[in-house]
């Protein structure tokens, strides 16, 4: 036990209960940084992480970070602070690092503090890490799922079939949902779909959506759009559905793993209540699966987890070698979106991606011939009134026209040095492209492509257009267009891709979606 | 490219240079937290890893932490700020994450950035943790090894024999380097002997060594003594020989794992420039290595590496399952050498130890018979003089007497509470006991014990007493001793340990020691 003054040190760690501690009073305690101490002051009594610096606090004082003050401590106040014991969720942990396989209770425990900040990154680093070395089994990520969906918010909506659908992301340019949801909702299924935001890529579903409707609603008016029009198309973020997951994606951006794939798709479906649920997996070189076989694999331990959580889940392996359409950008994306649905347009891969998956849904309601059932809703103006009504539920324009969305005005040209025809598109490259443009932040920015796998092109021709609302991005776009090759064009005869010579450095974009 | 002005936050983030900056604009540059980007001011260009936040700086600002501001940037002057890449070994991480075995180059890049600071805490855990699981091999220890001694200071002695020694820790009271150094010094080898201050433990040979002399000095003076006394004790920490493991142990401790073991001790014996090592593993229930079995191995590694390395190295396999001497604490424990040293108490077992371990070095030497020359060179009182030399020449009182050196007057005992013999003794329990009792940063808290491992005790005998310099920490101490028991005590055919009738807590002390 020792007797402190509280000193505000004005910051935020960002979700971290840290308390500062001088190192010489850190001593005295027999304690470390990345020790846990609990203050006392009254009746209350708060856990927090120890930083322990000889600089920021005197002797004799304790720094208490923005995230530890929610009880409104005062400049000066004598508090009491004792050593605390660990969290039991760390000796988990620390286990899962000896090799051993987890519990439900345990994987609870860590999820459960993890939520609430009190692990420090240097822990959930390491969990996230030997889940990604070990491998999680489908035991663990049963138990994650559940533990991820015990600590969220959860949609009640009183229905027997509720359909969802997801996308392990991936694809440039997958504009799928948009029309999906519609579609789904229009032929009388419940669709409550959440979508993310882009994490690496050039623009989730929810910031294609947002060119359409306000997309950060919270859960009860999203239970009321779903009950009025059977779908939605909102930002899973503001929805807090599986809190636990924000926190493991800070800690595998940095080091490009994806451990928590199955268990974050498959809580957020059981946070919204679904029933029956598709999975795309789109297979390609600039995707996250690479092949089908590996994609099977992925498919079988959706289905497995599916069916421990109580989903009936069905994938679809999809081509995923080049973008999805002929656009790339949240507005670009939600205007071609837009134009198909308003027959304006006929984009044949959009349109066969969208009608496929809508079909399985579709099917597992117990209908038969889903595929074309879907097309019909599509081509009959059905699947455009019902985005129009979800639109208006989620208060915005109904009456939205595909001009109304606007793009950057600012545009760079990619030309084909050579003659022959589109051999290669590098989905990478090209999501680089719209997110050095500007996308998914300013929303005008994006590619139209002009040109897809297979297509003759003549030298000197436009593949494709890069479009910015700021001139100055449109530099940096130049500049990887110089570095970089996105499209490949010529003979179907050209064999060296690039020789190596010496050790090269491998650099590989990673693709982190939800 | 951006511009932003200055906002000084005046923390410390303990070596990242961390720069905060405001949501909106990190949105407009398309980066998140721990990405990097690059500040530029006139011809200055700083490397950053960016925090992100909506309180701490407006939009437009840019904080930035006192590691940052080395430079002397002054508040609201405008800067130019740009995304960078990632560094290069934050890809060589990836790699390793996915497996993959790195090259000496790669390693350098990850230690050098370490160093430097350059690399978040997530990015650190990351990689400690990938080496615990995937195990680091011989060719990744070496390379480490290099790597951290690259990064660090070496000590330049004009000497072709130079004995170094090291034990792995974990053994309660174990005091062998003060006997050790003055005998392998006063045989007339060169043993420039650097120690750690406890991590885990209840004191290193530094914080005993402290009770003595001064063992905070730099290089220069470290030369100074070895050159004329042929030996030192001091400690490791102030001398740099490998910073980047000050930072690996930072993420070690909370998650309880060491996978840097072999290169973290090996890079420091290089680092001294030592030539014929021993390296001491005590094997028992309460240390590091549990069985002889790997002990073996664990000495495969440490000889395979020290040839790799250019360091002849052997290993003694020693005692462990009980403290080594009847002392446990700082000062406890100097006074306890001394008393050896000079002849006035025969302790066997830390008399054994030492000579042996001693003994091999004189044989890497050349010499014969090494154990019994290690013994006369303790009985003549050779020992005790070159002892007095060096801790004149650390600056130390060469005249000091056991009794100079002051043990905590609280003290409380540990009675034996049944007849019979001592069964079993916890190492860990014991290290408790006296770090509650504020040890190794109260000098004097320790145990003196007064039975060890076979001695037969009657009721109500006194087995050891705690001593603590301040009361309030002897009430831990109570409570501890209410908690746990740290020996035991009764006949040899008491069978059952104890009872498990639903799923325990495991918890685990974990020993890190350097």
């Amino acid at each position: 036990m020792m007797k402190l003054r509280v000193k505000l040190v004005g910051f935020s760690t960002g979700g971290k209960p840290i308390a500062v501690l001088n190192k010489y009073d850190a001593g005295e305690l027999g304690i470390r940084s990345s020790d846990r101490i609990v203050i006392k002051y009254g009746k209350l009594e708060l856990i927090a992480i120890t930083n322990v610096s000889d600089r920021l606090v005197k002797k004799g004082e304790i720094g208490i970070c923005e995230e530890l003050n929610h009880v409104k401590l005062k400049e000066n106040t004598e508090i009491d602070i004792d050593v605390a014991s660990y969290p039991t969720s760390l000796q988990f942990i620390r286990n899962k690092l000896k090799g051993r396989k987890l519990i439900f209770e345990e994987i609870l425990a860590i999820v459960k503090d993890i939520t609430n900040g009190y692990l420090s990154e240097i822990e959930v680093a390491a969990f996230v890490t030997a889940l990604h070395e070990s491998g999680l089994d489908l035991d663990e990520a049963n138990s994650l799922t559940l533990a991820m969906v015990e600590t969220g918010k959860r949609l009640q909506l009183d229905k027997k079939f509720i359909a969802d659908k997801h996308s392990i992301g991936g694809c440039a340019g997958d504009k799928t949902t948009l029309l999906l949801v519609p579609i789904i909702a229009a032929a009388g299924l419940t669709i409550p779909k959440t979508s993310s935001r882009a994490i690496t890529s050039a623009g989730g579903t929810a910031d294609r959506a947002e060119c359409l409707m306000p997309v950060e609603i919270d859960l009860d008016q999203m239970k009321r759009v779903v009950e009025k029009t059977n779908g939605c198309i909102v930002w899973g973020g503001s929805l807090h559905l599986a809190p636990a997951d924000d926190i493991f994606i800070q800690v595998e951006y940095p080091l490009s793993i994806d451990p928590l794939l199955l268990p974050s798709i498959m809580s957020k479906k059981m946070g919204v209540g679904a029933t029956h649920l598709v999975i795309d997996i789109p297979v390609g070189r600039g995707t996250k699966v690479k092949t089908i076989g590996d994609g099977n694999m992925l498919s079988k331990d959706f289905i497995e987890l599916g069916k421990r959580v109580g989903i009936i889940t069905q994938c679809a392996i999809t081509y995923g070698e080049q973008p999805i359409g002929y656009t790339i950008g949240p507005a670009l994306e939600a205007r071609e979106s837009l134009e198909i649905l308003m027959r304006k347009k006929t984009i044949p891969d959009v349109i066969d991606k969208v009608t496929n998956i809508a079909g399985m849904l579709l099917e597992m309601s117990g209908r038969e011939n889903g595929k074309e059932v879907a097309l019909e809703i599509l081509k009959s103006g059905k699947a455009e009134n019902k985005l129009r009504e979800i639109i208006y539920e989620q208060g915005g324009n109904a009456e939205v026209k595909p001009e109304n969305i606007t793009v950057g005005s600012y545009g760079t040209d990619f030309v084909s040095n050579n003659a022959g025809c589109v051999l290669w598109m590098d989905n990478i490259a090209l999501l680089e492209l719209a997110r050095a443009a500007g996308a998914p932040k300013d929303k005008g920015a994006g590619i139209q492509l002009y040109k897809k796998l297979g297509d003759t092109v003549k030298k000197g021709e436009k593949v494709f257009t890069v479009y910015s609302e700021k001139s100055r991005k449109l530099n940096r776009v130049r500049k990887l267009l110089e570095e970089s090759k996105p499209v490949g064009t010529g003979s179907r005869m050209n064999m060296l891709i690039h020789k190596v010579k010496e050790i090269p450095i491998t650099k590989r974009t990673f693709i982190l979606e939800r």
